[in-house]
């Protein structure tokens, strides 16, 4: 397939939680992966999450040959120009601002492009999608809103309860997003989401990131790239293909001690118990073993009846109209 | 009246947040306080709450003379042979312990013994009594609450939603307590608490610290000792005598910026609408000004018809018998 570089859509992964080393970045650039959203906290307090950003400051100072940071949908196309991935911060917890408003600010100015106001659990802003009862956005929830909004830091609900979600798409001034999660419709599991979510985000022109985690796929890693992709083809005639991406969930390079963190945190001296069974990282699908196997993605897309134009929509050109709308200030 | 020093009942105030000089820990000898509770803690993290311990640490090596530290409730009656107050230390809200319940065992070595499982707003345990929706206890709180279980840390409701205090009522295995509140059936506001709660709260062994603070109050600032002691005895026919103690919510001292700063703490830019009018902090009404007035509320209860031993339950002797239970580990 011929096309300028110009014309070739991008690629974009709004959700990637990898153990880096110098191999997992390589792939990135053998993928052609032009920018990943990271996650740089789950559990983490707003010094332990700056530590985090010390490790990607060196990261990016001995790896500039392969990733840069991104701040803004422009930078997307500095890095491809560059043949770098664009790297932006993402937290899936609001734990890194504390009880504290102005660390949103903060961490904005330190970074940060995307927050979900609540990771499994209860939050100061909202309920997460393991809790018994969903109180839907607090008080100090809806003033988080306004900040980010006013900011240009991209609500993100992906680990949210749905009346928290839904009360979220509403109460915000801007689209909001879920990065990576499938359709219940699909593959039902707690942190799939319904018709109802996922109607009311699109239709206030929120994102979807289509997971690759094997918990959200049918079949887990058995999943065929045929199923995912004719999910996805049901899902762009309910919702429409401009708002549709990938956000992979990727996980490498981790050992199963960060999936018992993930769920246990700090917050309980025993491993909950969430209908998941052990600890375990599931192994990748064949279709996406890491960031070299796009191309497999996009295959899968086309041979299901997907265009080029449309299958570039959904591994990137969405969201890179989305982020450059997101991320910059009101 | 002769009392001998063993038979004179115990003066305890179970909430108290003055801003402590010389001369109020002087008016708490003069009044013949034996033991108060005092709040350590109510936006603070965990690093900031230790600052406030090491300004007890300082207090109690200045003012030895004065005060003493308590731990247990036999602490009370050293403190009273050695002509001190003993003073506990209370938290009311669990934004101490911030995300880790490690903390809960560490504040306990501390010699923290009460703790609110919500300040106004939702918690990571539960929901405040500001809040539009109540969800409840949430898991973190689950398991929060077995472990104050354990260590014997009370549990303190004052400022919690309804549904949240029930199930916490509930899902305690030791009886836990209101520290600071009236019965919405004399005083009707956010912060005061329903007959189902008050029932539910003394049926399962549970202690209730009636507040003078004036928000509180009937009257607010104006209401009078006899509207205060009729409400007493009306709650004493409902619930019983042995479940009803003071937790003055005494704020002596401080200038009305420490009232902004409760409702505001650090979770939103601008005030909050609570309908509680200006942040300021009211005058005390005539009959409780400060440490010295204990013997008008022992006066006014006997004038409404309470004997003395059960005017001194309510003033000392309920708190000290439920002290002694609580603190024990389990």
């Amino acid at each position: 397939m011929a096309m300028s570089t110009e014309a070739k859509p991008y690629i974009i992964d709004a959700c990637q939680y990898c153990n880096w080393s110098p191999e997992i970045l390589g792939q990135l650039r053998e993928g052609g992966v032009d920018a990943i959203s990271v996650t740089i906290c789950y559990h983490e307090d707003f010094r332990e999450t700056v530590e985090n950003l010390i490790d990607w400051n060196r990261m990016f100072e001995r790896h500039g040959d392969l990733i840069m940071p991104g701040r803004t949908a422009a930078d997307i196309a500095v890095a491809r120009k560059a043949g770098k991935t664009a790297v932006f911060f993402a937290s899936q917890n609001p734990s890194c601002i504390e009880d504290d408003i102005g660390l949103v600010e903060v961490l904005h100015q330190l970074g940060l492009r995307v927050m979900q106001l609540t990771y499994n659990n209860q939050s100061l802003l909202g309920t997460g999608c393991y809790e018994q009862t969903d109180s839907g956005i607090t008080r100090m929830g809806r003033e988080v809103i306004k900040e980010m909004n006013r900011l240009g830091m991209l609500i993100d609900m992906s680990h949210s309860a749905e009346r928290t979600t839904l009360e979220t798409i509403d109460l915000s001034a801007r689209p909001i997003s879920i990065t990576h999660a499938n359709p219940n419709f699909w593959h039902e599991v707690v942190r799939n989401k319904s018709d109802a979510v996922l109607k009311a985000l699109t239709a206030r022109g929120g994102m979807l990131g289509l997971s690759l985690y094997p918990y959200h796929l049918k079949g887990g890693s058995e999943c065929a790239v045929e199923s995912f992709a004719g999910m996805a083809r049901r899902l762009a005639d309910m919702i429409g293909i401009d708002n549709l991406g990938i956000g992979s969930d990727l996980c490498q390079g981790h050992g199963n001690g960060i999936i018992e963190w993930m769920r246990v945190g700090r917050w309980t001296k025993a491993p909950p118990t969430m209908g998941l069974g052990a600890p375990v990282l599931p192994p990748q699908p064949a279709w996406f073993r890491d960031n070299r196997d796009w191309g497999k993605i996009r295959a899968g897309l086309v041979a299901h009846g997907f265009t080029e134009a449309d299958a570039g929509k959904i591994l990137g050109g969405n969201w890179h109209r989305f982020f450059a709308a997101s991320f910059e200030a009101a």
